[in-house]
């Protein structure tokens, strides 16, 4: 002992590195490895992992849910009313979709309720907020997560019958899905905004705005958003919190249509004003096309690929492929971010919205490197974007050859998600978020970076190692 | 000495690496530092140097040039014909603008010959292309420079009197700057071809195109050039052979304000097709941008700032802000490049063109860091591309806090070359370029990356020694 204490020590430190930093400042050598124990050190977790590590029924379902992810085309095919759209707001439904795994009023965060009072009075269900939030309370109106009809909503991610959602295709395997219609930043129903102003927006994109834009939909025939949004990402984009590039060239198509749809020229330029206006037009369109790429690759029996991620303003929820409709949920993680001048983290409302259907497709903070530019908005240095992307490989199935990072050389993005990888690596997926106000109304407060909590994977783990030991493969 | 040879070798090489890697091969520790003699090793340029370095009267120039490039505020004031913009090429002259530095018929390379020939039927004067070559050729069409006109054109660089040129005024100077129209892709007049329906194209493009654009330029008033600028660089434009975010940006004003022109809706269509068809439109107007700006460093007496830099297919040509309308010139350099599938350097014409106007802005291919996307392009790797824009610091007085590169930590892009610093240090500034076919009308054959030539440096600053030595400073 004293032979080793009296010579110049030279340690490897391994773990936390707390311990390398002291020995670094006694005049040590010392080299730190960067380590944690698997399964976050949960015994039972990490049992259930060893023995589905390397299960053949659990890499071959991947694959097929990996491949058809991969194989998705979505294509922008209409602009309808939601009523129209999706059966479940049909005609004569009091129903009203929000974002994030499934939540009573009663413990909803301030801007989803907010929001949900505001698509009532919209809807003309009820008189005055009261009434409304009344109504909300007492399951007169139903409340169900969009990701449960197909659909996906930034923010608290409101959609009620009458208003429009974009509606996409997957040309591969011809499942739909749906978004809302960006309202713009500010004072907007998303971030539980219900004031006349929000709700005169509200019936104005409903209205004039909604005829405009169907017609150029409709006049574009089908639009393919896989190239568009690959062109965005070497725009600068990332597609969640950067959607400049994509909003711009979706402009481009919008206006070459519009301009012979015959419409009266006003109607046609408070349209166009409206969407170039809106730097973040496209991230609704974009999330309807992630959803329906991720729901290509749902209900795959024994794949651990995630599918959804979602947050409802308390709660994150996901959905593995192979264990259906079952959602995993775990208090959402805090937001490491910017604040807006005035604001700070005391504001701000838990993690919201079904935003994160981005990461969950290989895009928003999977994407960083496409987008140095976004640390502006997110906090941090264009080398920590590019790291970001680069880790998120560690835990997932493959990188997408369709979505590209420049950057990085041209590599495609790291893309669906394995829960095992999650679990073993304790690497968590990394979500570019906006931060809400945590009052109703008030608006975006911030951005940042937050991460997908381990809890939601471990019980997903759980739940899928149930399949594996009580089901035998169908052939 | 065999002391030395006895012991193991651990050398310090300085200057040609060939050495350093003989002595590694050997097995011997070498450290290798770059180094190249200042003045690329001519005495007589060293001790012109050995002059003007730190020559007071230099610095102070250099700086009163710096200052009032960064002030220069481009703004796009209106779209017009060359003869009502240009009063060289005003009622009754006969007068054809293009590329480079001065140059005779005679000696010009084949696609500015094609070119001129092509825009001498335009006008109308001449019914063929042997009468148009000999007209060019008899002096009876003068050819002149863009740039002695205040004006700058891609490739051949064509400016005639009915063509129109859009006009960008320095807010801050009011000094005016004009470029012409870019037509696209493939077989079109800056690439020398002259056929029928290059002539077509450029009769609509001065025709109904030209009113209906005019019309929206004039509505949207005066648009502000550097932030739109700006915001290209962080959407992966390096503004020289990447333009696709900037003709985006520029297409979503035109469209808004031209739905209120009250044209025929065929009319707009057509228009806003062609601009949405061609990512390169903003090229042309990012040139007149980058024109008035350095034209506000132009005169600046003693200063050794590069205010042009051009080729002509033959000859690279530059001008210093001290030494006023003098021309530099030497044969130009060969291109980098990436060739189109079924053509290679045989095909190539020498560098062409006034779009070096970018890299003597601090675009282009000093802004290379932007626009990781470039490579596929240009050539190289996406580090390539960060390094090119960190070396040209090396020869340049500053970084423009304008224009910022979010890959290098949003540092300014390298601005305001100093023929000084070139000569000193022998590293070349960097142009990124596309590649003519040597044919006329042939077209775009590829794009790559070349280097200004040293010679032109070299002469620039015996002449300015010159001025040094002759002339006082005035106060």
């Amino acid at each position: 002992m004293k032979a080793l204490i009296g010579r110049d020590l030279n340690v490897v430190n391994v773990g936390l590195e707390g311990f390398a930093a002291n020995i670094g400042a006694a005049g040590g050598q010392v080299t730190h490895l960067a380590w944690a124990p698997p399964a976050d050190a949960d015994p039972a977790l990490g049992w259930t992992l060893a023995q589905m590590i390397g299960d053949r029924r659990v890499e071959d379902a991947n694959r097929t849910a990996y491949e058809r992810y991969l194989a998705a085309q979505p294509r922008l095919v209409d602009l309808m009313l939601a009523r129209d759209a999706i059966p479940a707001l049909g005609k004569g439904e009091r129903r009203i979709l929000h974002s994030g795994p499934p939540i009573a009023w009663g413990g909803m965060c301030g801007p989803q309720k907010g929001a949900i009072a505001g698509a009532i009075l919209y809807e003309g269900w009820a008189r005055d907020l009261e009434t409304a939030e009344r109504l909300a309370a007492s399951g007169a109106v139903a409340l169900e997560p969009c990701h449960t009809r197909g659909a996906v909503g930034p923010m608290a991610g409101i959609i009620s019958p009458s208003m429009p959602v974009w509606v996409v295709e997957n040309a591969t395997a011809g499942n739909r899905a749906f978004s809302n219609l960006n309202e713009g930043l500010g004072k907007v129903l998303r971030f539980g905004a219900n004031s006349p102003d929000v709700l005169e927006r509200l019936r104005w994109l409903g209205g004039e705005f909604f005829t405009a834009i169907r017609a150029a939909v409709r006049a574009m025939k089908e639009l393919d958003l896989k190239p568009l949004m690959a062109q965005a990402l070497h725009m600068g984009d990332e597609l969640h919190n950067r959607n400049a590039a994509a909003s711009g060239l979706l402009f481009k198509r919008l206006a070459q249509a519009l301009i012979d749809c015959g419409l009266d020229s006003g109607v046609a330029r408070r349209a166009l004003a409206f969407v170039a206006g809106n730097d973040h037009f496209f991230l609704n369109v974009s999330m309807a096309a992630c959803k329906s790429m991720s729901d290509a690759a749902q209900g795959v029996p024994f794949s651990s690929m995630v599918t959804v991620m979602t947050r409802n303003g308390v709660n994150f929820g996901i959905k593995l492929s192979g264990t259906g409709e079952q959602w995993f949920e775990a208090p959402a993680n805090s937001v490491n971010g910017l604040y807006f001048p005035g604001y700070s983290v005391e504001d701000a409302a838990a993690d919201l919205g079904d935003s994160a259907i981005a990461e969950t497709n290989g895009l928003g903070g999977f994407a960083m490197a496409a987008s140095p530019a976004i640390v502006q908005f997110v906090g941090g240095t264009p080398a920590d974007a590019t790291a970001n992307s680069r880790r998120m490989l560690a835990i997932t199935l493959g990188a997408n050859p369709a979505f590209t990072l420049p950057a990085l050389n041209f590599a495609g993005t790291p893309a669906g998600i394995d829960a095992r990888l999650v679990a073993d690596s304790g690497v968590l997926p990394i979500i570019n978020t906006g931060i809400a106000h945590k009052k109703a109304g008030v608006g975006q407060i911030g951005a940042g970076i937050t991460t997908a909590p381990m809890a939601c994977f471990a019980d997903a783990l759980a739940a899928l190692a149930q399949t594996l030991a009580t089901q035998t493969e169908r052939p």
